[in-house]
């Protein structure tokens, strides 16, 4: 194998924020390689807010070329359901720009990465913080929350992705 | 005046299905130009969906470079939010592909563009498939349900904006 990075782009989708998280997945211990926000503005129309999502997340992958984008799952928020349309347009846009450049995405449930993350589907928010911020080495929790969700399913991501290579280790050589 | 064509595009968006419709309206009654659909796919992943719903629209603005863009408002999904959702994701890729080409977007609410189409906003399909065929002339019904419903939402624009250049010579001649 050669030094090539592979990382994985882990995103919190919004139309006003939002979080991008780059983490770098080439050897057993995921680390932070940049993370942020992508700011739809929110004085503009939708339509102008999906054209910078749109723009942003497209300048990231283009940056990184991560082998995935992994992005939490909307159906959590039925409980709003304007807020969650909403949040689909702009899921929408993000799907695109990875669609446009063949990068495969992975979508996972806010139960999964909470429980991958700290053992339970059901940890309060502070929980899963303190997990990012122990797993990736962080001197402080990332903030805006926006980032710290967008590093979870990125983590959520990668955690996986080790445990099947685990696995596809001990089939091949059990 | 010259004698450049100016047109609206509707749109009924659907992951499956999306439905389009050309009208033009230079003249005081809408002309029928072109309508269809395209197709995201119904075996493909979201994402590949929305590439093809992406790359199919682009391609009806760029030939037909429209002065509106006018689609339905999601809101009215309410009892399925998952498919509201769902429809969401198209939603966005439809207003990026319009925002990416400085189309202008109108959005209207289901019970607005019955109103509009029949008088009533509580109409049946049928009454407003009969009142598209009617006010564009054609020998029969649009077909499948997608195209009515986008060429619905297009006379449902056309009118208004009449009914607003009405409006304004009035104020300007009274």
């Amino acid at each position: 194998m050669g030094v090539t990075t592979s990382c994985v782009v882990g995103i919190d989708p919004g139309l006003n924020i939002t979080g991008y998280g780059v983490l770098d997945v080439s050897s057993f211990a995921p680390r932070l390689m940049e993370a942020g926000v992508v700011r739809g503005g929110s004085s503009g129309t939708l339509e102008q807010r999906l054209l910078s999502l749109h723009a942003g997340i497209s300048e990231v992958l283009d940056l990184h070329r991560p082998q995935v984008l992994a992005v939490e799952e909307l159906f959590s928020h039925y409980q709003r359901p304007r807020t969650a349309i909403l949040m689909g347009h702009a899921r929408g846009v993000i799907c695109l720009a990875a669609a446009q450049r063949d990068v495969p995405i992975r979508h996972y449930s806010a139960t999964q990465i909470k429980r991958i993350l700290t053992g339970s589907g059901r940890s309060p928010k502070g929980q899963v913080q303190a997990a990012i911020a122990r797993e990736l080495r962080l001197e402080k929790y990332p903030d805006p929350p926006d980032v710290a969700d967008a590093l979870a399913v990125a983590l959520c991501h990668a955690y996986l992705g080790r445990a099947g290579s685990v696995a596809a280790m001990q089939r091949h050589t059990g």
